[in-house]
């Protein structure tokens, strides 16, 4: 007898799906002694969490869906088009959806998306996203998904990141070793994976450094540019002010460029800038911008090479694989000390 | 008895939907004969060229496709910010598909449409779409299309442009002022009707002043960055080089930029650069950015808002109608004559 699969095992239980999936889960959600019944069934009748390692799919819709927070930014921008480098080649249309950082409207795309009118998802999560059930959900529809740069840990698939951590540690040692004492992070969502990866390269080199760093050095920014510009204000005024900033998005760099402007702060005489970004304008502006710099054409073509290949054998089980790309420190003047 | 729609007509006449079609638009792939003889069974059964016009569309997907060549582009990721500013409120998914200036990509991303998935398409057409009958397809299916920017005439609905031709000539008077007497015009692709607008302006204002351009100071440039460079390099390498640059579309100017950071040409003492653009670094690059802005957010609503206005009453056809809004001249460093 073959294996039931989850719709099969639920229809049995008399309970729903999601239910099921949830008692499986062990979620919270679910009470102990449904827990169990659902727990005992799945044992008795030889339930595979992983229905579709072996399953094919039938009807290919020859599209695959990119959910990313934003287009106007330039990582995503390079990772959409780095996508659609492989799926041109593979005559599959890219349909693109936008979650404007926005928790229930990313739930809301996925639901739209459970009725397999794409073979796959390639995405990049909310900075607010803080749990995958929706990403669950239509993994056990069948439906792939592939994610990159800001993942979801708990999500079984491949995920496509760039050495954050170490990058934190390099951009802050450059910093320190062109006389940095006093460096402010710009941080950005405590729910993105690789801003609190970025943080942690920051502080640990921090430490190896023996520098302490005042509570008020992490400045939690959001996605409202003028509440970024007020905060980075408020961090750049006073006589107190840091002598060095480490932004965490290329959006905070420039802002504190225009802050900088405003309060005749010289950069990087007064203060040293580095970022991560994929600013194509880096080199252009005054001074010019040194930065972290993702592959992110790399990284969309890598996600979608990953994808294809199981989209390829008609596979829609991804199993866990993390794909590590390294980012670049383009070292420019922002960040130098120019009297050395 | 109720007039017949196209694909009663194609039944009747035992063609194809697009052979009756194209005869009806007088298509020289159609012979003689057969024309007639669509045209005089149209005639007879009363066909009407618009049966959407008064057609109830019933199935929503609550979908709407946005088709544009590019998003790491900041007017395209800017006017698909606006559009989903309106989908949002009307609770629509938006799909975005980019043709990458690929008029093939373009008419099988139409083609992929046709099935109604989507309940209507905004769009901006590639640098190399020369006829139109992929949308005019589309619209004979009963999906609508609202235009904006990168427009085709031929196409009878609402179109969202901005005022290219006097923005083209403002921007040449503002050089002229300056103190340019040899501007050349970094253009974009011949078929692209807002930059033939643009380039009309510009050569519009050069004679009211008297000024003779050589052939040469009219630079076609494409979507290829290093072909862009080098065409660029050797229009500013030799002697004979023009004392100002009016380029067509941002990536030109930045381009320029770089081409003067090789060539060591200061901005504007030696050359002075407008250009088109919505780079929200404009004012922090060296020296900051002389630009036309397009209000492209406002354009990217204007659109969503004419279509839904068709949508929202089961409409599908959208009558002609041309809706310009204004561009701003932001004079920042790059074209001023600083000695003055």
């Amino acid at each position: 007898m073959a294996a039931v699969n989850l719709k099969e095992l639920a229809k049995i239980l008399n309970l729903s799906i999601s239910t099921v999936s949830k008692a499986l889960r062990d979620s919270h959600e679910i009470g102990a002694s449904t827990k169990e019944r659902v727990l005992a069934k799945a044992k008795e009748l030889d339930y595979s969490p992983n229905p579709f390692a072996s399953g094919l799919r039938r009807n290919k819709s020859k599209t695959v869906a990119v959910v990313v927070p934003e287009v106007a930014n330039n990582y995503f921008a390079l990772a959409i088009n780095g996508i659609e480098s492989v799926a041109q080649e593979k005559d599959y249309h890219v349909l693109i959806y936008l979650t404007h950082e926005d928790f229930e409207k990313e739930k809301r795309i996925m639901k739209h998306l459970e009725n397999k009118r794409v073979d796959g998802i390639l995405m990049s999560v909310t900075m607010h996203t803080n749990q995958c059930d929706h990403l669950f959900d239509i993994q056990q529809k069948g439906i792939p998904i592939v994610m990159f740069d800001r993942i979801c840990h708990e999500i079984e698939t491949a995920k496509i990141t760039t050495d954050d951590y170490i990058s934190g540690m390099n951009a802050t040692k450059h910093l320190i070793d062109n006389g940095a004492k006093d460096i402010a992070f710009l941080s950005l969502g405590d729910e993105v994976s690789i801003v609190q990866k970025r943080k942690s390269g920051f502080l640990e080199e921090l430490e190896k450094n023996n520098i302490v760093t005042a509570p008020n050095r992490i400045v939690n920014c959001n996605d409202s540019d003028e509440s970024n510009y007020q905060k980075i204000k408020n961090l750049l005024k006073g006589k107190q002010r840091p002598d060095a900033i480490f932004a965490s998005v290329e959006k905070l760099a420039t802002t504190t460029y225009e802050v900088c402007k405003e309060l005749k702060i010289n950069i990087p005489q007064d203060l040293k800038i580095i970022c991560f970004s994929n600013l194509a304008t880096a080199s252009l502006l005054s001074p010019s911008l040194s930065t972290i710099t993702q592959p992110a054409y790399e990284i969309g073509k890598t996600a979608a090479e990953v994808m294809f290949k199981y989209l390829d054998k008609n596979k829609t089980y991804i199993p866990n694989e993390n794909i590590v790309l390294h980012s670049t420190l383009f070292i420019r003047d922002s960040s130098q000390n120019l009297s050395k």
